[in-house]
């Protein structure tokens, strides 16, 4: 099986297995516990929290832990919400492009009476600080902005958003879930006041995640209970997905050059090759993408069958994010880029990790001519196309 | 190392472990994946929920998965409570002795204008029907009352409360944290509509848990983002920690009388033989406690040296819950029982696993009866107790 769907779960590590195995039945203790086994397990979670917060350029106590991003996601955005409108500030500036739990939040926060300005990037899937700088007014609250796509891998100018927020005194969030381990964010230099981020996505466990929160950054509790986490998000604190997330982030981190030097080659002979296929486009900046981030649209091809039978050939890739595909509907990021329907539809992401290999960057690219080809042979719009008597976007 | 606080949390079992081992890197797809690494997930998380679903007594499309016992109980609060006031229904009856999962969460809900009727349990620690008949009225919209106590143990008449809500058309949840694994727990021979548990105390892993949500009752969602658990709780599910919570929950269950069996008489020999040291008391109901549970009170005497100088014998007890550990204040459990502050300080629980041995047993005995010894020594209120010259409740 050739594994290229990262963006949706990584296999775990060696090494983070390693660490978190002695976590289950010797450091069991809970961490909040006065005895030996509760210390032992609290000088574990400590040790954790402080290997986390030097990667991310942060001090420890400014580490929460979550059950993952989207948990993260929700509580950044609704304390940033709940907190201006305290304050007479009821405006949200965020991306037509973010993550659902982004969205579905912002959703929530609008049934509820907040203002939320969504915007559009440019058709490289980029956003423009300008239309950043015109969409901030006197009463923003929150200005959240991925730092990289989940589905067309655009790495967004964060650093230079997170100026312009420090500079108007407006807090800013970024979703750095597709990020973190794979490109280097560090929350001090990028002027981020909030992040999002979730072990899985590199080589760490599923179910634990990391909320930074700049100091003096007021919370909002999602979970209410006992008083972990500075009393912030309560429950037993998950001491093996922890300790495996900080074994994985930084085993990434320490190889995230390397890593790229391996995947940005990769990456990149797919996406010359894939575009080569007539009626196929690239989604997504060419460079300024993540390194093992491939996604491109089949005018004429439906995305579903295309997988399946990529899936028969050994292949795991996916048409968009995990989290909607079950659903029917086209991505929201393909069309705010600008795809119609019909193209969205048929949209292909491969991501890569450093276990992929040139070989099977060949098998891939092979596969999937052949599956194009198949389906195309098969497709009433796709000779139409070849006729010339119908015409999308893509030549 | 005793380990006697298995109440704050447990070691994982091996069973659980090796249950849990594959889905690191065999089993790592995300199960909303279309391709096959996503779909064996995807059999592996149904194959689970069944499990689960059926020691439960209910349909696997009724298990939530949840990052713990606390979400599970703000979820299942916080759902009925915004349900009942859509019907104009503002008043939930609890108790005064529930985590604080749920106590804080009702504190939350008061300031949003809910009114709270706390039900102060007899002075065994459990909760009169009656007084619940009392305290219903018209616009209540929920009672949640716990399964079994985490401080001193006492099992609720659960089936009566639950046939009475049933009766009269209120929801009603129960946190059953401490109760599933360890008591026999049917959701629907127990007439109960929402449960929380967490697998952390059965010896499964912490940081995962399970809302049980009769078919029917509307969630209100802590957690936006994708539709993962039917829209309910979205976030990718935590594989490893689900799957090792099925097992670890199959293998409780199949051991349940088996285990009662060997803890109750070790429960019920540490209870006798500590009453018998001068000044001290059993908290909660003799009979109708947790097969591991013991929790006594010794007068003049402060909590936490009596647990570091267990601790130094080797064993790890608590003075209460871990979640409040750190904090000064006396149990509200054992406040809410009828003892004096002076008295609640100096608590002990002890909670035992199948793991622990009558050999040990005699050892806490014999080492709680010299820490006593000692600190009552050195405790001037003691002093005034043997002269007769203070008396608080206990003879």
């Amino acid at each position: 099986m050739i594994y290229a769907d990262n963006a949706a779960t990584t296999k775990m590590s060696k090494t983070a297995i390693n660490a978190m195995l002695p976590c289950f039945d010797a450091i069991y203790g809970n961490p909040s516990s006065l005895h030996s086994a509760g210390q032992q397990a609290a000088e574990a979670l400590l040790s954790a929290r402080k290997t986390i917060a030097e990667i991310l350029g942060c001090n420890p106590n400014e580490v929460y832990f979550t059950s993952g991003g989207s948990e993260a996601d929700n509580q950044a955005i609704i304390s940033a919400a709940l907190y201006g409108a305290k304050k007479g500030k009821k405006h949200i500036i965020s991306t037509a492009i973010e993550h659902h739990a982004v969205l579905h939040t912002l959703d929530k926060l609008k049934a509820q009476g907040f203002e939320i300005t969504l915007l559009d990037p440019h058709e490289n899937g980029i956003v423009l600080t300008d239309d950043l700088l015109n969409a901030i007014r006197p009463d923003t609250a929150l200005v959240t902005v991925m730092y990289a796509n989940n589905e067309i891998g655009t790495i967004q100018p964060i650093r230079e958003i997170g100026a312009i927020c420090r500079e108007k005194g407006i807090p800013f969030h970024s979703d750095a879930v597709q990020a973190v381990g794979h490109i280097p964010v560090n929350v001090s230099h990028d002027n981020i006041d909030l992040l999002s981020l979730s072990a899985h996505k590199f080589h760490g466990r599923k179910g634990i995640g990391v909320l930074y929160a700049k100091r003096g950054t007021v919370l909002t509790n999602l979970i209410e209970g006992g008083a972990q986490e500075r009393g912030k998000r309560a429950g037993t604190e998950n001491l093996p997905a922890i300790v495996g997330m900080a074994a994985a982030l930084k085993e990434a981190v320490s190889h995230i050059d390397e890593n790229a030097a391996k995947l940005i080659p990769m990456r990149d002979k797919l996406i010359s090759e894939l575009v080569k296929i007539p009626h196929t486009i690239l989604n997504g900046d060419k460079q300024r993408r993540l390194p093992g981030n491939v996604n491109v649209c089949f005018e004429g091809i439906e995305g579903e069958s295309l997988l399946l039978l990529l899936n028969e050939k050994g292949i795991c890739a996916s048409s968009g994010s995990a989290c909607t595909s079950g659903s029917l509907d086209p991505s929201h990021v393909l069309l705010a880029i600008g795809r119609p329907h019909e193209i969205a539809h048929g949209s292909l992401r491969l991501s890569l990790s450093e276990e992929n290999t040139a070989e099977e960057t060949e098998y891939i690219i092979k596969s999937i001519q052949e599956v194009v080809s198949y389906l195309s042979g098969m497709s009433p719009v796709w000779n139409d196309l070849q006729k010339g008597e119908k015409n999308y976007v893509i030549q």
